[in-house]
């Protein structure tokens, strides 16, 4: 047992599992499966090309409702020299798809004849006319869908190996045939083991892990055309964890263990390969995700491949498209997914372990004809990273870092489209840009924000990064918010600044109040211990703002140098009691349960530059700030006055 | 009832079908539906914003195995001084996920202490030491996940509208809950008319028409998220399909009928509509698929929308793509589908009718820095062009075409990567070709080719516009195929031709060759009818070769100026008794079950600019001209000799 995991690089644990997995006979569709024509068929993969069985048509057929006709006895026809074509004899009636009557070669459609009786007059059935009078000579087999004119029998139909769309169906079934061969489906166990692990709807308490990567697993198995079951949670037992392992390989193709794959005390995965066959690799050089194993155990007479996935959720979901995916495809005989690519410049520089390829979770905007990609919260157990990424940019190894400003590939999650409807929002967070978000959505627009503080936001619009920024900058000489900072960010760019919201700024105490605290005075108290928010946020600048009114020194605050860099940040101290209040907004006290001691209104503005403020793209924004629905659903939320919203407060 | 169709413009059928639907309360979701939180959730579209219910995490966590620490503690630690601290008092063992103790703030991952046992030696356990000596400080939080590192309670995961992806069941149960609430899916009864159409697998008989129109819709809708339930064929009975719609439309919210949505004597569907309630559009100004009709019927008391679907398949499945598919999605809530598009350059002239908006299938391919679009047969029932296609492109009205060479958007069915791998082949058809297609997937490789004929290929290879070109053109002269074509058709232009098979042209005849033809002495019989290819098809050109060899003047062959442009018109001529033989390959007559009479051998070649025989992407097309298998597969086929294959019969 070794503390340390051996990483190696992608690539070869890559060769490792395939040169395994050749030896077991396994690198190949794993089988074939006839199936039922029907709407199942829908993305299952085909083993065997289909040839046709039939042609389609299978006759020659009339291509619309009309009078088959010899062409040569309509040669001559012209509108001054008509002919007439007797019925039954020189032509007869056929509705669209009947067959061409023996010794006819043409139709001539019902609109372009005159349908005639005896008398020689217009027939009042013009289907059933005695002759018909044609002005127009016709060619041999027009209107005519000559037998085989779609598919003619023996002919390749479709090739194997791609996966059955609705036309398919159509054109295999027009072919003759009633049934298809598919690659069998791979069947996947995917066993949760851990102690710390809670099925989904479990009350929590601290430690307890919500278990759903076998969820996110097994959604994505069956995405890409595998099946999956769930096992139930094992704790951390060897034994158990054998027997687990054992049981599941008899029925499935592959056994997912997550997690446990790493190198700590209860990390038995690795363990577990070793006594029930060969442990190919134990540590990738991949980020997130590096502490992956990858062997080969037996059971019942056959091999069966098994991956140790890591426990956090980021590492888990990109395990599975790193190295799990690419199997399914191989199993399946399919090509192995792509994402679009796109090239777009970065936002910020990234760093990167050299020695490792990165995996870098992005959001991507179109800004003012610039593609740009936001790097997003690299760390592994954020999931939600995952859900609002657009795409990855892959640093591979041996590249340390890339600067901001440079262009990289994007492999993208969205399509274009979406990334074209998308706001790019940086600056301050609001929970009032959650419900934005939720009523752009509704007018056909996605918004992207990421939070930088109120001065980063400025600094990304100078920057051309980003269509509007969320800015609540309190000017200590004037009181007044965001207008005195524009100049000096955003110097000779018109902007409109309008407001957002009026929210509530005040201090975040445990519930109840258990120290009685009831205004900034009492952050001088010696039993107080307060925690601050970091220099440079519109919270800070507010803090100070006010002691320097009340002539209170920062000296006199027990934790005023105790820094927090976000108002959930502050309200985790306090409910954690590292700290008995903070300065912030209702909705993070609401968020953790604490009381709230209302304090100052401030004013959370939009700042969009001109350019943008009057794009198709932003034009929904104003109609939404003027939603009744919208104001509504604001002022629903502890701590907000939606009275300014949509106020412009700078047009410049 | 009126012969002609009053097609109207598709945006004025799309807003009248807005407007009625909205009048009826139907122009949104049709409902919510709460579903568990497992894989089945996948796809469904969420009809209500997610808010977090817990943080994620929801207490601060050990992001490491390591050992926590006060970060104060360690202030001043250094290599060459280093701390000591104390297990218990001073520092705890915590593995991954475990809450981090109360009173401590930072974690130090268990690589980065040295463990002590009470001497002051190296531990042997190196997770219950006595104490732990560390050698640099760390900062507060430093390998903590604070609580809501990933997802705060309250905060927005998800806004509605979106279809759940993998990771998204992720974060939703991370931010605590168990249940999602989804639109409802739509229910769609598919109702099949027509006393011509007979279920798959029937035996069939001139003018039976196989139904899968039912199948493709189905999985269409199925596709798109909602649920589609096919009905059992109805006759052309009035009042048996009013009968069917009226009880379909009970327990559904769409019926589509198909077909008999046109004017013929059997087109019951715009009666039926107008018996049952109100036909709001019959014929749409779109090609293909003009006869469309629409209404809102009315049974068990609320409004259900039809459409009568044309019959054609084309039209039905692209009826399905422009009407079908944007009302699901307004029904589940989402943004309707979106094909990437991408400019292409069309490599033929496509004439549309003016007042249509024309939807042209085209295959689409990069030859050599250009992106290229040809266009597909345009026929409405030809199934296997919207399987071959790549894309679309839409000429609106008004358009009355667009000539070879001018770049327009095409509308894409198959993602980039697909098309940067496929080999653009026009010419001359061989079944070999279809063979090729499927070794060539194997290798990852997709051959899109296009029929038109030998010398048509060598003039798109000249233009730039296909990677290589089937040919088998003869020179008369000298008795050699296809070399001496190249210097007149692509003068210049350095080529590999290279040799795919030799074939045997013969006489096809009816099965049992009841005129007792043997060979081209027989066609100047007075009692045979000959079939024969166009001016310019290699076949046509190896005849007058063969004629004049043997001093048989062409007025002598009765049926010499009956022309067919495809060995398969051949074939259909002979078997449905409009000629007696005609001169093909012996797979076309083993297609319609003809007998065939072998009389010469050709030569089929690729003729491939060298530019392209030289790149990675048609570098597999020489390894399978070389695989075993590839070759049996071919030999397999009646008349075809694989000696020649892969031979370099030029390079030049």
């Amino acid at each position: 047992m070794s503390v340390y995991l051996q990483d190696i690089p992608l690539p070869e644990a890559k060769e490792r599992l395939e040169a395994a997995l050749k030896t077991s006979g396994l690198w190949r569709r794993l089988g074939i499966e006839t199936i039922p024509l029907d709407e199942n068929a829908v993305g299952r993969v085909l083993a065997e090309p289909v040839w046709a069985k039939v042609s389609s048509p299978h006759y020659h057929a009339a291509a619309m409702d009309g009078f088959a006709v010899r062409a040569e006895a309509t040669s001559g026809a012209q509108l001054s020299k008509p002919v007439i074509l007797l019925l039954g004899s020189q032509t007869i009636y056929v509705d669209t798809g009947d067959p061409l009557p023996t010794d006819f070669d043409a139709v001539i459609p019902i609109e372009n004849v005159e349908s005639l009786d005896e008398s020689g007059g217009i027939s009042k059935d013009i289907r059933k006319p005695r002759s018909i009078r044609i002005r127009a000579a016709v060619t041999p087999w027009a209107y005519v869908r000559p037998m085989g004119e779609d598919i003619v029998a023996t002919q390749l139909v479709l090739t194997a190996g791609q996966a059955l769309r609705p036309v398919d169906l159509g054109a295999i079934a027009a072919a003759g045939l009633i049934e298809v061969k598919v690659a069998r489906q791979p069947q996947v166990a995917i066993l949760p083991t851990g102690t710390e692990l809670v099925p989904l709807g479990s009350d929590l308490k601290p430690g307890d892990i919500l278990e759903f990567n076998s969820l996110v697993l097994a959604s994505q198995i069956r995405v890409w055309g595998g099946h999956a079951d769930r096992f139930p949670i094992i704790p951390d037992d060897f034994a158990a964890i054998c027997r687990g392992v054992r049981k599941a390989a008899r029925q499935h193709d592959l056994i997912l263990l997550n997690a446990g794959s790493s190198a700590g005390a209860e990390d038995y995965s690795s363990r577990v390969v070793e006594k029930l066959g060969k442990l190919l690799v134990h540590g990738v050089a991949v980020r997130p995700g590096h502490p992956v194993i990858i062997g080969v155990i037996e059971a019942g007479g056959k091999q069966v491949p098994i991956f140790g996935v890591p426990g956090y959720p980021v590492s888990a979901a990109l395990t599975g498209e790193i190295f799990i995916e690419p199997l399914i495809a191989k199993w399946l005989g399919r090509h192995a997914g792509e994402q679009p690519v796109e090239i777009a410049q970065i936002t910020r520089k990234i760093t990167s372990p050299a020695g490792d390829d990165d995996y870098v979770r992005v959001t991507v905007g179109r800004v003012g004809g610039k593609v740009l990609a936001a790097p997003l919260s690299r760390g592994a157990g954020v999931i939600s990273s995952l859900v609002r990424a657009d795409g990855l940019v892959i640093l591979p190894r041996g590249v340390q870092g890339i600067e901001a400003g440079e262009s990289v590939p994007v492999h993208l999650y969205r399509s274009q489209a979406e990334i074209d409807r998308t706001i790019f929002c940086i600056g301050s967070h609001d929970l009032t840009l959650d419900l934005l978000a939720q009523f752009l959505a509704e007018y056909d627009r996605r918004l992207a924000s990421a939070n930088v503080g109120s001065q980063g936001g400025l600094v990304a619009l100078q920057r051309g990064e980003a269509h509007m920024a969320g800015s609540h900058l309190l000017d200590p000489e004037t009181g007044e918010f965001n207008v005195s900072y524009l100049p000096k960010f955003l110097p000779g760019v018109p902007v409109r600044l309008i407001a957002l919201v009026g929210r509530e700024q005040g201090l975040l105490v445990r519930k109840g109040n258990p120290k009685g605290i009831h205004d900034l005075g009492d952050l001088s108290r010696s039993d107080i211990r307060f925690v601050n928010r970091q220099r440079g946020a519109g919270t800070r600048l507010l803090l100070d703002y006010r002691l320097k009114l009340m002539g209170l020194p920062a000296e006199a605050i027990r934790g005023y140098n105790q820094e927090e860099y976000t108002h959930l940040g502050v309200a985790a101290a306090v409910a954690s009691d590292r700290a008995d209040c903070g300065l912030g907004i209702a909705a993070a006290a609401q968020a953790l349960e604490l009381d709230f001691i209302p304090l100052f209104q401030e004013r959370y503005d939009l700042v969009i530059p001109k350019i943008f403020a009057e794009s198709a793209l932003l034009s929904p924004l104003f109609d939404v700030l003027h939603d009744g629905a919208f104001r509504e659903a604001v002022s629903k939320m502890p701590g907000y006055d939606v009275s300014v919203m949509g106020r412009v407060i700078l047009e410049a």
